[in-house]
């Protein structure tokens, strides 16, 4: 059987070794750009996540409320680019994959969400080019790990549904 | 409802601050340690888990390479501890709940795996009384946690049922 980072880096064309680069040698995300920044990259990208025009997109966050996926957001990258460990202080282990259960991560989902995290790295200040290749292909492998982890929990259940019931769960 | 890490608290006694005291300011429990130690620590233990006299625990572990469960546990704690990221280049995100589900991680398997750790910290060298105790929290703290993981996700399904079926699933 496929592992999890297997498929990971099958469907998001990001390898183990190159998704996880935010931790190489001597450079730290976290010293390098700063809390602020941090805070202002979740900030910018949950305000595109709510505003989506896409209704099937949106309605996956319906029961969070921005501020609280905001702040859950930074404060796990805070911590996992080498930074405080608000996170865990918090809330304890990331979980990542459970913590996600409630959500309709699918493929297409993935994919929104990652157009999205482009355009926001896009679009806050102070990120460096090297730091926003790091980052994207942090998430990008990330994203389908969240698939890939998500799926194989709902295998031997209705495995698409989504709150309003409108959306196909394609698995592209 | 009751969070993950609110239910590890109650559980184990250790609230998420004191679990996470692993992260303390100015000290790196990696470095104070070394890999040796970490290594040790992990060989320590599962050669007791895998030796364990009682079979409904053993059996728990029953399908898995002990070789495999040792260097999958110090990678992991060496990353977690701010030493190098092994864990994730070779497997991706620790996704701790996630990759326990294969296992029967109930109130009882918590209580013995603890017990276990306990005495590998206490036969391991060169691990200092502070670091001891920090770690233990971390695993107390850390073992209920993925009770309430496991339970939280199979409260839908048969919640009870091991490899040889002999084991009663108590939650006490």
């Amino acid at each position: 059987m496929q592992s999890l980072q297997d498929k990971a880096a099958e469907w998001s064309g990001v390898d183990t070794t190159l998704a996880f680069a935010v931790d190489d040698d001597g450079v730290n995300l976290f010293q390098k750009l700063g809390l602020q920044t941090f805070i202002n990259l979740s900030t910018n990208f949950y305000n595109r996540v709510y505003d989506d025009e896409e209704e099937w997109f949106r309605s996956i966050f319906g029961k969070s409320k921005k501020e609280e996926a905001i702040q859950n957001q930074y404060e796990f990258l805070v911590q996992r680019m080498g930074g405080p460990n608000f996170y865990s202080q918090r809330r304890g282990h990331p979980a990542l994959i459970a913590r996600h259960r409630p959500f309709h991560v699918t493929h297409e989902a993935a994919k929104r969400w990652l157009h999205h995290m482009q355009q926001a790295l896009d679009t806050t200040s102070d990120i460096d080019d090297d730091s926003k290749i790091k980052l994207i292909n942090f998430f990008r492998h990330t994203a389908y790990f969240l698939v890939a982890g998500v799926e194989s929990r709902n295998q031997n259940q209705m495995p698409c549904k989504n709150a309003s019931g409108s959306h196909p769960c394609k698995n592209f």
